[in-house]
This record gives structure tokens, C-alpha cells and sequence, in this order.
């Protein structure tokens, strides 16, 4: 089990072990309902409140903002979007909805889904960047749009968008701006305030936190239809019982994110540039995106020749753990749609293998994996039918 | 710690050390992703697929039925109600739901938020027994209706509803029939093929497992817009990564909480039986509802003369836990709804206390509870401004 290499952390993170520790006594010591009014509930009370508090410092929320928690960022995306149909579509006739076309399935779906409940939305081409740019948002907006969504970072290339920009951009035309958080937290400093962000979704396990526990910071101010209506948890913005251990595993896990924010730029990126210069010196081997646009720890790697999926299978039988892209889309082998999205010819497409590092990773891992995947290069392109011949 | 008292099953449960147990190595150390295609992901699908085994086998589902992981009770029971808004309403025209005035507020605010796009809600009384009759039901039907919407035991007062016949009513007339089994499981045999639910709503933090999972149970060929859009987990029926651990943790509950149904009959029912016996000795205390048509675990006292969270303080100060009934709105002070619905005059319905059991309770708490409650029912009715006066 030791020498498993691990580098998909932008589909799912190892929760630290220290975040491990401060949920365990809130299983079967201190489990009361935080909302009863006895002990074992009250009890609860102050260590939900400093895991609030991580959180609002985590993203630089003010005071006066709504942090409320979700059990995942699918569940805050599907929330913000779908609200639009009820609060800005039903009442007021808005019907518009700007995003792009590379967003997480959370948000792709939703949209899908709310055009087929008579919205209208606009997926915004990203340029040969592999991003958009804020003019592209201004040009898009109308006096019917409701909402601009776009994600902080990209999950597959680890491209950052223009979120101060589009911020700006959103605020002068008094449009609603969301940003699903997800690929930045932890890799990036995410300021909510700065970026002018309406609403904000985060995750996570994407942190080193637990799986099934997430966020949405709403602006002060800003009301939105709940998505789960009910008991009046959450100031009455998200009914269901609080999930106390991950809620306080879900606080550590930002704190543990923030203070090793620079150990993510300086080590965990530099492993991902070692990595990657290693590969790059691999003849028709490419990269997706200027590395310094990307957060740290991302690289999507094209290899002429070779089927993503065939590499991940040498990888794999060597212990070693990547994807060809999005967890949440892995079941269907389809061209990896940001690569398509950039402008890929259809067979380069199908040739990308991302690895994600996380600060548990170790310059020997990437020594190996720079080994094996050299040798998974030679075998695979002996093989290939392709490669070669043209 | 140790001489403190839970009697508040029916708000949250401790989770079960061997529950705990279970779920543990899934956090640090096979933390991979299930939708993954690397061991890290395909590791976990053994245990998750053995978890949704016990998970069918609770309910008794058919294998062609889907049990979908939710975030919580209040997930799945949104999830049905405003499913009716898309798959009924706008497809249909069906814009009826038929509930009863004492449900959970996970159902009762859905179906107010539904009124307020629209929709029509029938909100059938209970009876002078604290539940409704399956004629209730047939009477309120039209061709209009899209949904029924029943708890299987109400939570407040543990009684226990016909659902079977209500399942019949629903079959015959071709209507779809939800229940809220938050209540039930763990407590009484429940078995969706005989009561022909189309949808079952359950919540693992109330049978002993963790908070912040739950499951909805749908009939094989049942359609049902996502309430979370998004990656294609859970069949594309229900988005966002998989909390391996609780899902893990739900199974285990769940077959933890059926191999002790006779244990939670006999057992527990026979402590809540003792304790109820001892409490309606006190002179002016009475106990709602039949003991023959209640879950084991529950009884709900009323003490003339004394506050419900006066009553609550006392055995607070004792180390006790009980509730004046649904956590989940115990923030407001209102009279018991249940006990306004049966027809208590409303001082009667202020004074109500609720204790709920567990398998993890002794005789020998019971002893104590029954030693304080009576000695503060003579502190508090010496110093009630209203007992004694009429």
C-alpha cells in the first residue's frame, strides 16, 4: 500500500490526518442535534462556530455574508442555478444565464436542464488560452440575464479565469455572478470580496477535507429560493441536521488549505513543474495551458500516439494514479472537452492524461511516476496504430 | 460524561462504534474517488456495493428498485415533492399534492413553497387518535393529483400511520405515494413492496448511523427529475461525489438497526413502557396517543401546569436530554402543532415533553429519569402561576 502514487487530486484529496482527528469525538461522544436545546446539543455550539469562522477567513468573507453549507459544491451549484429559475425566471422575468462551455457537469447539466424548463443560457467558447476573457461576459450580457457562472479554476487544465475581472464586469451592468470554487480553494488565495462574487461553491474533499460536505458563501444581501427547504437550520437557508463532524472537518481542512498556501506554490507546484519538464523532453509530448496561468498543482498532459486510457492502465498497474480528466464524467470515453474545446484535432483529444498533485506528495513519487510513465511511452507507442504512420 | 442521559433518539442518535468502526479506514487511507478508473476508485466499489445490499435488504426494496445516497431525509423529501413541480405540474398539468398537517417541516415548507409557485397542497387533519385513515386519503384524490405525501410514524409522538393502506388507496386510484420513514426505520419492520411506496425518505443519523446521509428509495420505472444535476453518480439520478465512508456507514447502520427490531420492540419499548407507566402515576400527566399504535422508543407526556422547556431545564440541569418535540424548529417557542392538531387546548399543548429511546439506553437511566421528572414536576407546579388555580 506504501508505494501507491496518488496524483488525482483534483478528483478526490486523502483527508488529512489532522482534520481526521478533530471530527472523530463527534461520532459517538458528542453526537447531540446542534439545533436541540439540551447539553448534548448546545455542547456542539462553539466548535461549529470556529469551523464557520476558518471558512470565512478562508475565502475572505465579511461578517455580514452567508457561508452556508451544503453537502457537496454540486448540490450549491445545482442551488444557485436553479434559484434563478424561481427568483430572477418566475418573478421577473429573467431568463438568461451566461456560463462557459467548459464548467463541471454540476453547472453544464443544471443549465441543460433549465433550458429545458424555458431558460435560455450562453456557454461562452473558451479562446486558444484555454480560458475566457471578461469582454466575452460584458458582450454576452442583456437586460434579461440573471446570472453569469464561471468557474475560478478550470478542473482539468488548472487554467485560471478572470474572476476579478468578470467580477467587475458583473457589479457595473448589476448582474448576479457565481463562481464554482471547486479547483481553486486551497491552490490559489480565493478572495471573495476582492473578486466581487455574489456566490461562491466550494468542496471539501477537494481540500483534504471529507467527501459529502461543501459550501455556498452568498453575498450579504443577496436572497436566493433555498434548495432545501425544511426545519430552520442554517438561519433558514438550508434545512436538513447539521453534519457536525464534517462541518468541523470541513473548518480544519481550510485552515490546514490556507496556512499551506505557499507550500502549494513553491513545493507542490514545483514538484508539478519537475514533472512536467520531464515529460515535455518526451518527443510529441504536450501541455495544456501557460503553466503560469495554471494553479500549482494541475497538468494535462497530450501524448501524440497514445489513447489517455492506455496510459492511465500503465499507470495504474505501477501503482501510480491519474485520469484523463473529470472523475464526475469518467464513465463515458469521450475526447476530453476542454481539449476539444481549445481546439485539439479529435485524436489529441483523446490522448490527455492529467495528474493532480497534493502536498502529500513526495519528489521521489514524482521520480517514479516520470520513470513510468517514460516506459509506458516507449511500450505504448510500439504498439500504437497510429503513431508513426503519418 | 459518563452519568449523562439521552433520551432524545427521535432528534439524532449517536452513531454506533461498530459503525464508526467501519467508515474509518475510508477517510485517510482508501480515499479514492468511486467514479475514479484507478484502484484508489475501484477499490471502494466493493464495500459501497455490500452497503446499498444492506441498504435494500432494510427496506426491502426489489433489486430492480433504486435506493439513492441523499445528504439527509430533508434532501430526498424535497427531492419528491419538487420533482412534482417539473415532472407533474409543468409536464401534466398535475398540480394537487395531497400531505397531512403533521408532517416533518422537510415536507410541510416544501409543499408551502409549492403553493407558492402554483401548486395546490391538501393538508388532511388528523383524527382524535393523532394520525389520518386511509379513506382520508381516497376522499382528497382527484384526477389532479399528482402525489400523496405520508410520514410512516410521526416523530413528534411516535405514532405509526397506515401506510399499507394508504399504499392501497394510492395503487388503485394510480397515484404516486411517498413516505417520510425517517421515523420508522430502525424502530418497526418496514417493507416497501408491501406497502407499495413509490418513494421511501430515510436518514442514517436516526438509526445509530452518521448525520449527513440519507437515502430515497424509488420504485423500479418511477421517473423523477435530479434535484442535484450534475456527473452521472448514482445512475445520473442523483449528482456529486460519493461520501464513501457514510455511505459505508448507512449500511452498516441500517443492518445494525434490523437484526435489533426485536430488541428495539422488547427491550427498548419495554424501558419506554416503565417510564411512561411511572410518569402517568403523577397526578394531571397524560400520554398521547395509543402505546399499541406507537414506535417502541417514544412517548409524549404532558404535565398540566408545566412549561414543556421548563420541564426540559430541569432535566437538563439532571444531565437528561429530552425535547419538547421536533428539533428542528425548537428555536420557536410555539405550542406542539401534534398536540394543537389532536385537539389539546393550547396551555395543554405548551407543556408537552418528548422522550425518545435507543438500544444504547439502561434501566437503570430510566430509573434516574423517572426520579428527577418527578421531583420536578413538585418544584415547578409549586411555583405555576396556573396549576392548582382550576
Amino acid at each position: 500500500m506504501q508505494d501507491r502514487i496518488y496524483l488525482d487530486n483534483n478528483a478526490t484529496t486523502k483527508v488529512d490526518p489532522l482534520v481526521e482527528n478533530m471530527m472523530e469525538p463527534y461520532f459517538c461522544k458528542h453526537y447531540g442535534n446542534p439545533n436541540s436545546l439540551h447539553k448534548f446539543g448546545t455542547e456542539t455550539h462553539p466548535i461549529i462556530t470556529q469551523a464557520l469562522d476558518k471558512l470565512y477567513e478562508g475565502i475572505h468573507a465579511n461578517n455580514e455574508d452567508d457561508i452556508i453549507i451544503t453537502s457537496c459544491a454540486t448540490e450549491s451549484n445545482n442551488w444557485v442555478l436553479k434559484s434563478m429559475y424561481f427568483d430572477a425566471y418566475l418573478k421577473h422575468g429573467k431568463d438568461h444565464i451566461i456560463t462557459t462551455e467548459v464548467e463541471h457537469p454540476a453547472v453544464h447539466a443544471t443549465c441543460e436542464f433549465l433550458e429545458s424548463v424555458g431558460m435560455r443560457v450562453t456557454y461562452l467558447p473558451i479562446n486558444e488560452h484555454g480560458t475566457i476573457a471578461a469582454s466575452q461576459v460584458a458582450e454576452a450580457i442583456t437586460d434579461k440575464t440573471a446570472l453569469v457562472s464561471v468557474m475560478w479554476a478550470n478542473n482539468e487544465t488548472g487554467l485560471i479565469f478572470p474572476i476579478e475581472e468578470i467580477g467587475q464586469v458583473c457589479k457595473q451592468r448589476g448582474v448576479l455572478f457565481h463562481s464554482d470554487g471547486v479547483q481553486a480553494i486551497g491552490k490559489i488565495p480565493v478572495d471573495v470580496q476582492k473578486a466581487q462574487v455574489d456566490f461562491l461553491s466550494f468542496s471539501a474533499h477537494k481540500f483534504h477535507g471529507p467527501k459529502g460536505v461543501g459550501g455556498l458563501y452568498i453575498r450579504s444581501g443577496v436572497d436566493l429560493t433555498p434548495l432545501l427547504h425544511g426545519g430552520e437550520h442554517m438561519r433558514g437557508r438550508r434545512s436538513g441536521t447539521l453534519n457536525v463532524p464534517y462541518i468541523i472537518g470541513m473548518g480544519e481542512a481550510m485552515k490546514l488549505a490556507q496556512q499551506n498556501l505557499d507550500y502549494e506554490r513553491e513545493v507542490v507546484g514545483g514538484l508539478r513543474d519537475k514533472l512536467e519538464d520531464a515529460l515535455l523532453e518526451i518527443k510529441d509530448v504536450s501541455v495544456i495551458g501557460d503553466r503560469i496561468k495554471r494553479v500549482p498543482n494541475t497538468t494535462l498532459v497530450s501524448v501524440r500516439g497514445i489513447e489517455g486510457e492506455a496510459m492511465l492502465w500503465d499507470l495504474n498497474r505501477a501503482n501510480i494514479a491519474a485520469s484523463t480528466g473529470s472523475a464526475c464524467a469518467s464513465e463515458d470515453l469521450k475526447a476530453n472537452p476542454v481539449m476539444v474545446a481549445i481546439g485539439a484535432d479529435v485524436e489529441l483529444a483523446h490522448t490527455a492524461v492529467r495528474f493532480s498533485l497534493s502536498r502529500f506528495n513526495t519528489i521521489q513519487e514524482i521520480d517514479r511516476t516520470i520513470e513510468v510513465f517514460k516506459k509506458a511511452v516507449k511500450r505504448l507507442r510500439n504498439i500504437s496504430s497510429s503513431y508513426g504512420l503519418n
